[in-house]
């Protein structure tokens, strides 16, 4: 299959459940919306190595909050509930609260409040730290806390719900120079970032270095090391690269989303918006085989 | 004493001697750095709930890196070293290996690692990645590690200073309106981003919740609540507010810096610039009556 | 009228006709689209001084673009229908088919063009910069030219729709601080940004000095002055003042549409993004009652 | 000559003489007064269809400016000193005086003033604006007028060093792919935005369409028209093409600036920093053969 004279490879990319939180962070300007998701989804690209996935996933404008201010919406990800709970609480407490003009809601819609898929909510009890001078209030229809702190009343609703999403969704996007290869990903994140509810959870929505199970050399102490076969500077030295002739940079795109759906949209706009790109030579996807996790989006069918 | 007809309090900021490294990302292009840095410093606000204290310090031009490129230098704070080792482990191995284009060197100035301030060095052996098709190159006169990745070579050193640092310092802006308090902390960022050797962890460098320690009612399970005394909606709630009658709004700037001089001189850049904006009433800071911290800045000494 | 208990004056803005064309401006990346799109509508706040009244209208993704590429509407009015067409080609050859990356398509829909609103096309024959080496070319659908230049080729459509929209449709926000007045104008412009089919051609969205038409001391060449009315520092000064006791500082909202009911919602979520502001006291309109523009906009009426 | 294994070919850039004004915008945040400098020098790429070249030069932070508020140099260039005139006029009164909370300051250094090269200062007499309401005071030492508007007082000087700068610095950079050539573009563009003294007028600081002098098809009616000799989709179509085989793409980066010593500053960072860029072929620059302009950059001296 070819679009735009990209080849993409006949091969799918292997996702996994995650737990997945949304919480809407609304200000007085869209400016302090956005550095308070800034922060609180900063330093959440990998499990592996970091205490969350997280990430912003879309803008609301002031006319479809419930306090008539504009937001963003944030995912918090992780594969157990009681690590997306803390994780609730500490980004929560630590870096919205603290953030100038901020207020923030639950943004699991109610209609997947009572769909399977949604196991528990979460309470996050921020309210403890109003220290008895906190209120109950009603803000467009929601029952929240009021929190006197230095700038006025801090806003927030406790009960978050979590609910089973997709980790792991993802593409390469293989190229003759780091130049091309990274301008279709910066593409196919401009792209991904207008589907709603899903996150790119790194940097930049983009990730530059590709790994693998395991490791050839360190296996004692490494549970995972750089994809040897899929490193350009490597192409002569290894045998089984996986790099063509043409090809001298990839990046991979990650997603996180709430449902199979949203993946499936997000990583067909991406690919899409990659291949309009000159220099573009294939797009490919990563899988264990089918062995690890339940979900397959195979590459060709996403794009018919 | 007063600066543009704004009160300035005879008090002092208290702080406290905390852990810091200092790490030049560069990229490609001064986005893809600042988009790396971003990550890499953010869920870092304050230890109290975060891994660790993190931010943006200051931009390199490309004129001044090891290699060429324009970067962003970036802190990491934490009380306890071994702390600082491991968030620089996650941080850069989880926010900056896989960033597009980026670099990583240490940036603590060779004249600061023979001095007293320096306890010791740190290692973030990275190259354990790179499965043994990693190698050893000098980058600007650096001994680094070129790890094979998907977009090409990662460049890394794996020694970073860890010296003692200031964390803590403090001021606070009390205004007429909120807006006017926002607008003078905005403007006391603004100054202090100009500052090298210091960070402002609080999202977009502005504090609006502030802490006592302790609880009045919640005294069992929290160990910090808000501070009822500058709480603006209960000035006439409480006997014992700090707020005056015309101050409806405070915001709190919290500064973390390589050492004293350079938190004395973010203070006091950052107080001249709030001045500036009308609406603005007073100025005061935070202490513990110098039981905690051995720093102890004094408003109307810096501003002298 | 009150909202949010901020004073809605029962006075009205008054606006005129003007010349629209809406043009589509993709670039690879959203960056670039929006950097063309910036450069393309600078000096452009008011036709009394600048060349035409400018600004970027709203984002249009990848999937809903002619040639899948992310995008930004801007619009170019004048109230002269050739100025529009001068202004297009210089804005759109000076600053668009020099920039990265780009392609303009003609953005007044279909449906729009067959409508009595629409009085004519205009020609904007950039191929001639082809010097006989364009082509002709169809992309979306689109008949297009395709002008070879140093990146590559340079995609355009060359009938532009021009249409009689509304212009300086406006509302004023006093606050009892200047920086209740800004966060509250700032909070107007983010909600009307979400607005498809208006600009707010002044830097940033916001006006901080008003006109009024001619001049007391100046009246020899001066054709508008200061509207010494509004201004805050004159309360004391002028017998005429319409600044009330407790205002400090006001800002207008100026928006350009292609109809009323564009700047009719624009105005509407506007004033109720501005009325979420603490510290706003009143918000007015501009009119000159009703002898010069046709088109009156109805602050209380809006807002039921 | 080759860095990092870039070619930099044996040619030079020529540059003519320019009129230049510089002024400090600054504001109450640095946001605001990047939007009304931004505002004040867009339509502003070439003399050739815009009324003025225009761009940003640098910041300058609160401690250096004559009002202890952050700031932005923009300079504004045209052959004709009453064209720089007419523009201060018409872009300081529609763009500046009209943003929320600036001020503005001349800012061609006093010892420049004295300096031969300044030809002379021109008048900006915004002080009429003020209806006979405006008064004089002083601000950093600097005889200012302080005109009430509607947020306040608006500063500014009113008088402005013009002096004869220099005009079409530039360079090409040529890579493999556009990607290529666009990153490269961007690295130079992020390290000459650190040089003081000059901008890049145009979109983003590059430029994607390179012209010749005159026409070959359309010579009746076309001054200028593309450089088919260096657009690569026309190599195997032209016979007299400049691109090699192995480029296609190339962006020219074009400088004016205060002096001779500034754009070579600024050529030489700038070529530099686009040869770390993977995929890069060649560096070249433009010019007339010497016939025009009394400026000559050349490229090997500049690195040597």
């Amino acid at each position: 299959m070819k679009i735009n004279n990209v080849e993409i490879e006949d091969t799918y990319a292997e996702a996994f459940p995650i737990q997945v939180s949304r919480v809407l962070i609304t200000a007085a300007t869209e400016y302090y919306a956005r550095i308070a998701a800034t922060e609180a989804t900063g330093f959440g690209t990998s499990v592996i190595g970091c205490p969350a996935e997280a990430g912003i996933d879309c803008f609301v404008p002031s006319t479809k909050t419930p306090d008539g201010r504009p937001g963003y919406v944030i995912m918090i990800c992780h594969p157990k509930k009681d690590h997306v709970k803390e994780q609730l609480v500490e980004r929560l407490g630590e870096c919205v609260l603290t953030a100038p003009t901020t207020a923030i809601f639950n943004w699991l819609p109610f209609e997947r409040m009572e769909d399977k898929t949604l196991e528990k909510k979460v309470d996050v009890k921020l309210h403890f730290f109003g220290d008895g001078f906190e209120s109950k209030q009603v803000v467009g229809g929601r029952n929240v806390y009021a929190i006197p702190i230095m700038e006025g009343d801090f806003i927030c609703e406790e009960e978050y719900g979590v609910q089973k999403g997709v980790a792991g969704g993802n593409f390469f996007i293989m190229a003759e120079t780091q130049g091309s290869a990274l301008m279709a990903a910066q593409a196919a994140v401009d792209a991904i970032n207008q589907v709603e509810g899903c996150i790119l959870p790194f940097p930049g929505g983009i990730v530059a270095s590709g790994s693998k199970v395991g490791s050839l050399k360190y296996s004692k102490f490494m549970k995972a090391s750089t994809n040897h076969r899929m490193a350009p500077t490597l192409k002569s030295k290894v045998e089984d690269t996986q790099m063509p002739a043409n090809v001298n940079a990839a990046y991979e795109i990650v997603i996180d989303g709430i449902d199979e759906a949203t993946v499936a949209k997000a990583m067909t706009v991406g690919i899409k918006a990659a291949c309009t790109i000159p220099g573009v030579v294939k797009i490919s996807a990563g899988n264990y085989g089918g062995k690890l996790g339940p979900y397959k989006f195979e590459l060709t069918k996403l794009l018919q």
